[in-house]
């Protein structure tokens, strides 16, 4: 309860820094019985995993996750589940040079004025590296939504820096290294060359990425103030670097008109999807839609105005290995935030209103 | 814990329904020994108000704040804070005609399969006259965080529509009924005019909302997930009709590169504030900024497809007092949002490290 | 979560003074579709109130319950019930003697070194009033278990000072006023003299109240920190005056033997309950019995000796409306949170492993 | 929140089985920059672990404790602190005989219907060897409030079965191995000739402990619900075999008449300490004094009635390692959950009230 733990009622904990032994989640909550074993979690590990192209961090880490608790013979026992994932390339010397000063739009600084300590090792508790126990804890939650409810997540880059990618088809994600839903060869060259040149200036920018979760029951989230929607919000915003999250037609809703933006019913079901498959904080059972804006990477190599501990004004580089766009990775981290506040919210629901069913005369 | 409380150490916990007897909110976690009455929290009620122009919806409410509890001889005690504010404008026969159908864009379709049981009185508890009682809660709040830090909070609609509206200043927002921190006549004049034929039209109409923070202290926040920034977004995702949300460049960070980003620091303090006064999900003591969308309202009198409680097909017109841009009156509840999450992240910074000291040597 | 709510997922949120306005509370999270009017209340809260015998407190309170929110047409909408009961007989007058002094056993010490404020009317919140919100809430709560699982709860006074009071059956309970589970009118008897001898000394006594939960289905409560009997302790402490909570064979337990306490299982159930009906912190479908210990009253005619604010000794005898015996109206209290943790641990089982199943095959 | 986490500020969340490969708990809410190494938590798991006399379990378990995240260079850094403690005697077999019955005391009956799952590997979760971790998170709490306040924890047995452990002084507990605070060596062999028989008669037996808190700030406790005294039931009543839990006079309250209970006050402090440091849910200031009724361990030789999964009579015996009374190891655990409870109100009173002032005017 002290801002290290997600979810209510499968709440997931987090340890670890960067560059310590290990990086790892309890998950409390879990309901008993699923089926589950290590191969459940991996391949969403691998997903999100530095090294896999080279337009994404070159550290090696292998990411494999262990199930330390809370699961005999093969099921899950209702107690909680310890995943651990120890790090393995922690060259600490690459940050040596930063420890006195702050670098610009990381959270050395607030750190620094919050705890009066600093952990510099890889950035500490706040490198994106802590996303991978989130990525494993929420392979859980998809797998039991997938059984309960038939819940799917799919996700998407759908802009780097200036660079529109039009949505395809979600079957060209895994054949590009943006997880772009973009089939065109030619967008993917031109991704590939602006990637190179952010690295060749030493520079990084930012991206767009929408994530989509489908066959949601109806009826999930509080209508005040734990709304779907709200919790949607707290969890995009709470992955590193985004600084805007939209709900289906988002910002575009400004400019709309009530008899454009209000989804019209039909008996065979909701003509439109403006709503994001939320209508007053609880779900519709239509697709839930997201996007969320990603910023820069905030390491980079050309150098910038900044100041050490004293005061005093310095200048600040920062060599190592870091994302030129984290937005790249962005992708399975965000269809995992999503996956773990539906779960939170189809267990809630079923406290208060019982076994969700998932029969109900379902018009969308 | 259920849904209806903000907060986890000021906590808001709040009843009611549009057109039931009375609507209010306790107030668990407000330091004792601060001066308090209700000419305290009246004021920002009346900012948000019904019939204060055309522009909104003619609901005829008082909204006149009564401190139940918690307050001795002109001072917080400590104990909860119970506000209450007795509705007296309960038409409910306006809302007769859509008790068995569901409006499009509203709520009616989640509640009805989620509960089983729906009250339509003019729209229960779905209704954004519930944002009532946070105001005046978060005017609780706002006076603690001006006394401790000096915290003040403003807030401005940016965009009607399609109409920008350029910022000038501050002064200006009480100067005219759309809270738009402009002093061009022409411009407010333009802004009443679509609001004037969206009356006549039946109509609705979206609107983008800027609100800040100034004097917030270094430190408020946690690294992971109860980020500043991710309770933020909660708070105003939560906010009926909001579909969006922005901290700092928001989603103009995608297309940035990070040496334009990063906000660079000298002695003197940040240069720019591309962070919106977060890094790291930590304030930095910067402006805090943020930006919403809000949807146009969704009970308009054009007529539209929907479906009643059996699947069959109707159409729905809604009649009644409603606010043709929800967007106007949503400026002083985004502020109010604003103060909850800052007040519950400085008694969380409390317990976590002590006193805050607003003499840090603090450089923005 | 600032301290004055109770329950996890259903929630009671109170409000209010002693000599305030009016006390009461929010309940959230109750599931929709529950049968609910004042009436349904209102009886758990005549048995509570004062006034009716002469051996507890003679203010003059109907404790009549109103409910404001959350029932539409006679049932529970899902949404926060808010009830909410006037105080009448508020005579602020009895206690100014005593507003610069500490009286000893209570809470004005306490208050006074926390919140540097000290509400005087009536002992403010640390009152035994505080208790009616609660006894209303349970109500509610007792109306959903008895309709889910036909979990009913009883309660009887066990021990008056050092008058031991055998159980002989609970159809005695009503019969006298001591809430005494016994038919022996020479007991009633001795227990009323003793009592008019204890006004007539202007002294006070401590009592032994016995609660059970009958009818409570197996598999409540978490294996670790939230047992069902760690949170029932936790409920039962946080009632005025409770200084011990015995489950099962409580204390009795230190002299015996593991061959005599272990209760053995037969195809038939389980032979005797020294368990009190929970296992591991989970209930084995057995009553839940519970016992506590009531201090005496420290509100007493007997001048004693106390210090003032400035610490100089004064002598404090309280005037007033007091109950001689605070035990004599704790056992609808007791029951009532007994009522409060078993419901929000039915909710919680149902979030974690599905509706309950309460055609198990139980063998107690 | 969902059950396996301890405190709301001080969030300790506990993971492992007996018989996994690991146990232990993220501290969640630490403050910064107290200086902490493993030397600091070793000490306090050394007195809990098994195997230190012939009294208790042979289990052979070293019980090293490991810190994973959260120091960095010898200081906590505000984040998540990670214990691990690898389990190194796993001799599952012995349980073999168990898993298709349920054993008399024990909470595998309950786990069955809850879970319909169940990991018989020593007990699994419901095994007092989960207690290690939060020994070792409470070394973390006991050095910070010794470091902020001076607080102390002490503990003792006071009954073993039905021989009484007259209180000499605490000086004593560690020269005999049952923590008794007495230096009689004819009591003490007579509590080891009683220890004896019980091992050879294959039985066990229950034991009262005493604990005690020293220099306890004054004004630590919510008022309603979350008392100190509240809270302290909760924690002590949520240890394995705990049945009972007293504060100050506890049960002998029952027989007191309130001239004699409330505890008066001079100058020079309060006289007697009936309320255990307690009064209106807020520490006094006095000793926190606690007792707890231990049951006798469940696991016996001697042989039980019980049934299978089938719901078939079968005779069950116990063989393996156990202690023949696990209230002798139980008394660290118990000071361990005191210094936890008062963490969390130490943090809580610091977000409410602000810095406590440890200079207050104490009279006690």
């Amino acid at each position: 309860m002290s801002g290290n733990s997600f979810g209510k009622l499968f709440t997931v904990t987090t340890f670890g820094e960067s560059h310590g032994p290990a990086i790892g989640c309890v998950i409390d909550g879990c309901p008993p019985g699923l089926v589950l074993s290590e191969a459940d979690i991996q391949p969403d590990l691998d997903r999100r995993k530095p090294g896999t192209s080279r337009h994404v961090t070159q550290r090696q880490e292998a990411d494999t996750v262990e199930i330390l608790s809370g699961v005999y013979e093969g099921k899950t026992t209702g107690t909680p589940i310890m995943l651990i994932i120890r790090n393995q390339d922690q060259r600490s010397k690459d940050y040596g040079n930063i420890v006195e000063s702050f670098r610009p739009g990381h959270a050395d600084y607030t750190y620094w004025h919050k705890y009066g300590v600093r952990d510099p090792r890889g950035g500490g508790r706040s490198s994106a590296r802590l996303t991978a126990p989130v990525v494993g804890a929420a392979a859980v939650a998809k797998k039991w939504l997938h059984e309960q409810y038939g819940t799917v997540f799919m996700g998407c880059m759908s802009q780097l820096g200036d660079i529109a990618v039009p949505f395809e088809g979600w079957e060209h994600v895994p054949d590009n290294p943006f997880f772009a839903a973009s089939g065109d060869l030619e967008l993917i060259a031109r991704m590939e060359a602006a990637m190179d040149e952010l690295r060749r200036d030493g520079d990084s920018i930012g991206a767009r990425i929408d994530v989509v979760a489908k066959n949601v029951p109806v009826g999930l989230g509080q209508p005040i103030y734990d709304k779907l929607d709200a919790d949607i919000a707290y969890a995009m915003m709470g992955i590193n670097a985004v600084k805007g999250v939209e709900i289906g037609a988002g910002f575009r809703s400004v400019a709309q008109r009530g008899s454009e933006h209000g989804d019209e019913l039909t008996p065979g079901g909701f003509v439109g999807n403006n709503a994001g498959g939320v209508l007053g904080g609880i779900s519709t059972g239509q697709d839930i839609t997201v996007s969320i804006a990603i910023k820069p990477t905030s390491s980079i190599r050309t150098p910038r105005r900044s100041i050490d501990k004293a005061g005093t004004p310095v200048m600040v580089e920062t060599f190592g290995r870091h994302d030129p766009c984290v937005g790249i990775r962005a992708t399975p981290i965000a269809e995992a935030m999503l996956a773990l506040v539906l779960i939170d919210h189809a267990l809630m629901h079923r406290a208060q209103c019982g076994d969700v069913r998932v029969d109900t005369p379902k018009i969308a």
